[in-house]
């Protein structure tokens, strides 16, 4: 077959999977709706900040970009919860020296672009809007978006990576038998700036990931370079008295902020410009299957499995795809039939895992957080770590400090909540835990199940 | 408002729906993608018979057509399972005097267009393919299939019955936060005409549904009114060695019938022909949210919720909420921003019960059927319904003969399975077990837990 393969979506699963495929010397063409990032700038204002964990940072490495993007990423070693009273409390995700870093969508996107249009086997066609494919002579169809005129392409292989609402996906939509769903929460998001502070420093700890913590909604920030944070607000649309829907007026987003979020008052100096300016944005959950069609198409990232941004693994399970991909092609070469099939088989059940993930971790950051009893559990859950490295895993490490598939995780996730059952009943396990013997006898006992 | 309507779909609810309305003076428009079926005959050949069963009869009754159906209906008491040996087997669905009845899908269609069409306020428009909504001023466009030129109408209310393909639903599916999900099996079916015996007679007997449960696939039959039986086969598509995929030749189809299905063989004298000339047709679930766009626009029946056909009540449930609707506008009136409301806030949980019902019963028909244990099961469920009618009504006769809503009788379904988890646990309970002392005390201990 001959090495050549279009590529639809220039975003950052897109840019990366180009660079992955053009080292290997396969002729491609990358077309993408937007205009070029490089001169239009990056569209921003609707982004929640990537935060780059294990798994991105893999793929990275394979591109050869892993240490351009590490010196502009930003630690984040851990929670950073804001009380009502602003009282801050700090919960650290991992072990010692493990961190997410807070990256720039646009930057990461650009910089992507860039080593993938060093590539002189390589061409990127921007302003091009994918009309849809036409599956029986791997047709792919174009508008441009400025002059307006249409164009087609054809190659052997059409990766779809055109994220959430994929014209790729649609096209095989209309093939018989084809699962799809698109779930949306009932929340909606808006973004606040934080500018730096007067000295041009960070106003808030810039190495934690900080969360206004309230329950049924919550308000999240994530560090910029620059100095600024983007903050992000998590609200329902309707039905609650804390909802978009009750915070129509500026008076009533300055009572609201008041009530909720005091703390943040002098951090956000246009807050009532930004929240009439800023769009009020959609979450959803997007699962499909199958993921191609035959060996000639397919869908990878937010083109097949779009999640809420709750475990910061959108972005990581895209770029997990392609190093999936990329070790798939380690082992059968340009076998595209056996890559496809194996890659639609594995990957969809961890896809969907993390999807679930996701959603499961949208209560925890806004609700359980603020719970002393989670906090007793993330600490317990340290201690056995770092006394049972080899048989304690916490969910969350598996998830952003490894490259354990996620559907594994979620099982283990799911054992480790049973666990921890037992352990929180414990009588007294509050106080001075670490010298409670019952724990380490029902750990064991745990681990002895397992194990049985 | 104008008591103005327009109706997209002239299938079983759509017209069962017009009939309604008409009722209540409504001036009803309702288009129809086909040809008009009182000229054209009923396109049949890829339609399960019908088991209609006490909630699609009171629909009927409401639109006055009751007692014309019963007429053609040929009652199904109960369930005869066809072993491997030929070997028969009966259960009963209900009480004595119970039963589903067999329906033709072309001639109920039919009787209801026929019942439609004779009020002065009801037209009829054949061959108008829709062609989407404009939401915004309630229009929505059409093309005439025959003579190909395009037209538009406009009204207050749209009603979308246009089934599992819907093309009102394609335009409520792009506004804003559309929940939406098609999945589909496996399995496909094929149907195999089993004509009237030599004396005109039906070849086997009339007044059961028949099932040839094999575990992994299974067949089953229906009476139809002429003595014939329509047949259906289901079978994986493809992966295990009893799928369609390798029931490619003659001589595997004859092959696979003589191995798992001899008895049937002489009642298919079709078989080869069938099988080549019947497509193998796919089953999905679809279900989405909202069913409505504001107060203009309502989807109803399979347009909002497909369902997959082994608890035999897809119609059954199309025509509920048909049943429902009608009910809320005894108590709303024409207000039916309000009746829109309700019934989207209402009926999807049971739209979704019975989706997840009908998936379950696809296990109990091809598999469980076939377990001495699931049937000692069934006997004992009409025992203790007969001993303590008020306390136990079994599951199947929650959702056939009964108005319970689908979320509980699933629901109820679920604890009766805990029931009968311990009632089988309980040591000799196969062997004379109406005198069994703890089969009642196992009982009225989960009926104190339930009321507790």
């Amino acid at each position: 077959m001959e090495k050549k393969a279009i590529i639809v979506g220039a975003g950052l699963v897109g840019s990366l999977w180009a660079v992955l495929l053009a080292r290997r010397g396969y002729s491609i063409d990358v077309y993408e709706m937007r205009d070029d990032p490089r001169k239009a700038g990056f569209i921003g204002g609707r982004s929640i900040n990537l935060a780059m964990s294990t798994r991105g940072w893999k793929a990275l490495e394979k591109a050869g970009i892993e240490n351009k993007i590490r010196e502009v990423a930003i630690p984040m070693k851990g929670r950073m919860m804001h009380d009502e009273a602003g009282e801050l409390a700090f919960q650290p995700y991992g072990k010692e020296g493990q961190a997410i870093y807070s990256v720039s969508r646009g930057g990461l996107n650009i910089e992507l672009i860039r080593i993938a249009d060093q590539y002189d086997n390589l061409r990127f066609h921007f302003s091009q809007k994918c009309l849809g494919l036409s599956l029986d002579d791997n047709t792919v169809y174009f508008e441009d978006t400025r002059a307006g005129e249409r164009s087609s392409a054809q190659a052997p292989l059409i990766f779809g990576t055109d994220g959430a609402f994929s014209a790729v996906r649609r096209s095989l939509m209309k093939q018989p038998r084809f699962n799809y769903s698109q779930q949306y929460l009932e929340y909606g998001y808006k973004e606040l700036h934080i500018p730096p502070g007067p000295d041009g420093r960070h106003p808030l700890d810039k190495n934690a990931l900080h969360i206004w913590p309230r329950g049924q909604f919550m308000m999240i920030a994530l560090p910029n370079v620059d100095g600024s944070f983007t903050g992000t607000l998590f609200l329902p649309f309707e039905g609650s008295p804390n909802s978009f829907e009750h915070l129509q007026t500026d008076e009533q987003v300055t009572a609201f902020f008041h009530r909720h979020f005091p703390d943040s008052i002098p951090l956000i100096p246009g807050l009532l410009e930004d929240f009439r300016a800023n769009p009020t944005s959609a979450l959803a959950t997007i699962r499909c299957l199958p993921w191609c069609h035959q060996d000639k198409v397919l869908l990878i990232g937010d083109a097949s499995h779009a999640i809420v941004p709750f475990y910061g693994q959108g972005m990581n399970s895209g770029f997990e795809d392609c190093s999936l991909l990329d070790g798939l092609m380690d082992t059968h070469q340009d076998n595209w039939s056996t890559i496809i099939e194996i890659f639609n088989q594995d990957r969809p059940k961890d896809a969907n895992a993390i999807a679930d993930l996701a959603l499961r971790n949208f209560v925890e950051m806004r609700d359980r957080v603020a719970d002393p009893r989670f906090l007793l559990r993330k600490e317990i859950e340290a201690y056995l770590h770092e006394k049972y490295p080899e048989d304690f895993l916490p969910l969350y490490s598996q998830v952003t400090f490894s490259h354990i598939p996620y559907s594994q995780a979620l099982a283990e996730g799911l054992a480790q909540d049973e666990l921890f059952d037992r352990i929180l009943a414990i009588e007294g396990i509050e106080e001075n835990w670490k010298a409670n013997v019952e724990l380490g006898e029902v750990f064991r006992q745990w681990l002895r199940e397992r194990e049985g």
